[in-house]
């Protein structure tokens, strides 16, 4: 009889642990150190423990390939190709987080990597991730797992406060203006950007000012309400 | 040594096929006749064939089970909670399907049920399932799947034209007005309404009335662009 495991899905959780920086939506990527694909550059990733529900697998799996908790974390999409992975059939529930740059801490095995998105402004469009010695090969289908999280930030942009995941606690109007150019790919005209954020109540004014900077210190606003609606 | 399959999550599709019929959203489901849960009302679901991708799954068990194909069809969200199915550890990636009222069929086995919602405008809520003669038992989780329905559903409503699934080809601006009353619940403003959906570009005049109504026939409408994206 053959192996049971492969006769019968197995079931695996992926993450997506995107944040903005320089300009640029980033991803963390781990080195694979077995076959297949060994050598390339997948998402953090493992199957999913008999007694451990779908959010807590993806919570271990942040905690031990990026030694993170506590961050936000929702259910992106499930792949369930036939032919995605070569050993067997497995199906990825691929969770998306979203943290600060300052929280990813990339090593020997682990890379911060640039997320190129060709902006044509179709969905179900495709990625390049990239190190700054190249393009990089990413195993399985992680490089549309990644074009799937780049699709959920942007529709949720406009609507939730999950740019407050990538930006911390407090922020400048400038740097929430940067931030969605960088989502969406375009720039934005400052004077209609603060008009429109300001008129939507995601966020406010904190009182306070920028310190130690070299300019006139901006005000500090934050979001207000419920976090991002998980859809 | 333990059936293996109990070892290792099982992998099931469950479809939520949803309608708006009589200022209400429903949702077919159909009787257990077996154990567990035996005499319950379930979604029409199954376990994921071998060589089949999970699109494919959906649309195999929407073909077996609600005699359908060639309906708006979209992945919703992966349900794996440990204790969701007594019988072993069975994860569902539910899908929700969108089709006009007529093209539901219910018989012996088939009921098409109404989805009753406490619109606290929170997300996550519950909701309540009946049929003419009181509120259905539901099996497992699949109320909790239905409620995700609803709140995908709502939250497309606004920026794609995924209402076009639930009412047809063409309808009058009093149609899609009724139908964004029944699914946001609550009643709209009938001159904003036609104002802001003219605005937003999603339905052009197909230049054409009504036909055999007892009034003066209305202008029908249809949506123009392409489909409701995949998220």
């Amino acid at each position: 009889m053959s192996d049971p495991r492969i006769d019968h899905p197995l079931l695996a959780v992926d993450v997506v642990l995107v944040t903005a920086q320089h300009g640029r939506l980033r991803v963390l990527l781990v080195k694979r150190f077995q076959a297949p694909e060994e050598g390339l550059w997948a998402l953090p990733g493992g199957l999913v423990r008999r007694e451990e529900a779908l959010d807590e697998a993806a919570r271990r799996i942040l905690r031990e390939k990026a030694s993170l908790s506590d961050v936000f974390l929702e259910q992106l999409y499930t792949f369930g190709r036939p032919d995605r992975d070569p050993r067997a059939r497995v199906v990825s529930v691929a969770y998306m987080a979203l943290v600060p740059p300052e929280r990813l801490l990339p090593d020997a095995e682990r890379l911060v990597a640039d997320i190129e998105v060709p902006w044509s402004g179709e969905s179900g469009g495709s990625v390049v991730l990239s190190s700054a010695s190249g393009p990089l090969q990413t195993a399985f289908d992680h490089d549309d797992i990644v074009a799937m999280a780049v699709l959920r930030i942007r529709g949720k942009l406009a609507y939730t406060n999950i740019g407050f995941a990538l930006l911390g606690p407090s922020f400048t109007l400038r740097e929430l203006r940067l931030l969605h150019e960088t989502i969406l790919g375009e720039s934005i005209n400052k004077d209609s950007f603060r008009r429109r954020v300001l008129a939507t109540k995601l966020i406010e004014s904190t009182g306070t000012r920028q310190t130690a900077v070299g300019h006139r210190p901006a005000l500090l606003y934050r979001f207000c309400g419920a976090p991002a609606d998980d859809d």
